[in-house]
């Protein structure tokens, strides 16, 4: 792996490649879902709002302390699909469509819970992931959970790629192509790794090898901001720049090792690597950047993509608990 | 008005204060919904993904041509209910349950026409919002729709306010307390006015004082790109910093005008002055976060003050429409 230049984490750690996050990740005892924030433990109770589930008004170890696996993703539609098809990957009893969204007294986040699989929808966005992962790791180190790994699947452009790939992201990377974060603490800038747990994302392509129905690639994944401007599409309703000044964009991104683009992945690395969560994000590619800008896909077509992140995650599982050898 | 210092537009417009906001708003003919973007001219067709709709499967011109007023807000059940409400106060003939979502094949967004107003859910944080504008607004420009305004009806968190006030943005400020919005467009970071109209903000505080039912303020209002460690919030997962340290940025924040915080007013403010179209964020505050981080008030308490941001907007609507005199 190549070597990064030194990053400073916000927990006065510094990452330096996947050999220190082996490091960070030993240091960590019992393999429980870490919080870090000493205020916590002086709260009486804990309103985890956008989910509208409390510490007081719910029993969360007896909800959710059986969780192993953790499927996150845009859609809200798309997040209950996953939890109605890993039930019958899981071949677990009961009917599918008694599946009921935990989250249902809010709009704000959709999740289901199927066996020791939670999948949960956080919106477009950092700042819409963001929140759903506060809420979720604190609702992860509530209910007492340990060896968790947690997946972002989800949609992307792909960059030099058939449209239908799935990417498997090395690194998350910003919009300068930097695997780091930045986030705001009370008006000062901090910068976070994006280093993503390496040994999941092998253990994914190795699972697409066994699947062999569609080609799965790792490859840096960029996070941006917004899906028009900052991803150089030239159909926003707002462009100020040339088709030329697009494509060298992309080529740039592609030169650094990018393969797709997408909306969450930076902070959803950030956040679960300093709370000791192993992480992986596998999106596939709608289309091609360098071929255009509008998904232009048949809903059918688009549908059997969607699908694909969910078939290689929910494979994953399998292995995992031994159903599949 | 306190003069600010001269910001540069990404259109080589340079905006001072509110009179250069008129100026420009007069320089735009015929008011009718701009789109900066050269390219969409030669297109043969414009699909609006994340909407579900498109220039030529939909006739967009008689769907939306007569819009007037826009109103958007994070959550989908909330805005289905405005419009619902909405629906009621212009005494519009035919039932309120069939009002259904424009955009009922995509769960990206909702949204709702009744008469002339426009009800769309827009999700949370910038990146969230921006994709919905831009959207928005090709199809407010694909619809040659003339005259509109745009309201954000939204919920915050207040500054030094008392929790179900009801803030008029009188400058939509970044986490350091600056009237702009930083754009990143290929790579590069571009700085945006954050501009509001003050005409519209005026009108509603007078509404306001016709309804004489719950407080309205104006005041800044700054926006964050996410909800605990960016809003000094100590009860995130992740929280490196002292209750002192909190109340000191909070302090600050006060010092220079705001009062109240949320997540997407500076690229509502930004996108909606960059096409020229008048726009207003009317949000109400849930708690003081003086006093805490938690939202503790009851679910009845919330709904009620979640309707205030809707009731202030529809008496102006009503008003503009000539069923109040």
């Amino acid at each position: 792996m190549t070597a990064m230049a030194p990053i400073i984490l916000n927990c006065m750690t510094t990452v330096t490649d996947q050999s220190d996050y082996n490091k960070h990740e030993d240091s960590l005892t019992n393999n429980l879902v870490h919080v870090k924030n000493p205020h916590l433990d002086t709260m009486e109770e804990d309103i985890l709002y956008h989910f509208n589930l409390g510490t007081k008004t719910h029993n969360l170890p007896e909800m959710f302390g059986d969780i192993k696996f953790v499927c996150v993703g845009g859609s809200a539609n798309r997040m209950k699909s996953f939890a109605q098809f890993i039930h019958q990957e899981l071949a677990l009893p009961g009917n599918i469509d008694d599946i009921r969204d935990i989250c249902e007294g809010t709009d704000r986040y959709s999740m289901y819970k199927v066996g020791p699989v939670l999948s949960i929808s956080h919106g477009m966005g950092v700042p819409s992931i963001s929140i759903m992962l506060h809420e979720l790791i604190k609702l992860l180190h509530h209910a007492r959970c340990h060896d968790v790994i947690v997946f972002r699947i989800g949609t992307s452009g792909g960059v030099g790629l058939a449209p239908g790939t799935v990417v498997v992201t090395d690194k998350a990377v910003d919009c300068f192509f930097r695997a780091q974060f930045e986030q705001v603490v009370l008006g000062k800038v901090i910068t976070r790794s994006t280093v993503l747990d390496m040994g999941v994302s092998e253990e994914l392509l190795q699972c697409s090898s066994e699947l062999n129905n569609f080609p799965t690639v790792i490859g840096n994944t960029m996070c941006t901001h917004d899906f028009y401007e900052g991803q150089g599409r030239l159909d926003g309703a707002l462009c100020s720049f040339s088709t030329e000044d697009k494509l060298e964009y992309l080529r740039k991104a592609y030169d650094t090792g990018v393969r797709n683009i997408e909306m969450e992945s930076t902070v959803f690395a950030a956040m679960c690597y300093a709370c000791g969560i192993k992480a992986a994000v596998i999106c596939v590619t709608l289309l091609n950047r360098f071929d255009g800008d509008q998904i232009t896909s048949s809903h059918d077509v688009l549908v059997e993509y969607q699908q694909r992140p969910q078939v290689l995650v929910a494979h994953f599982i399998k292995k995992h608990l031994g159903l599949i050898l």
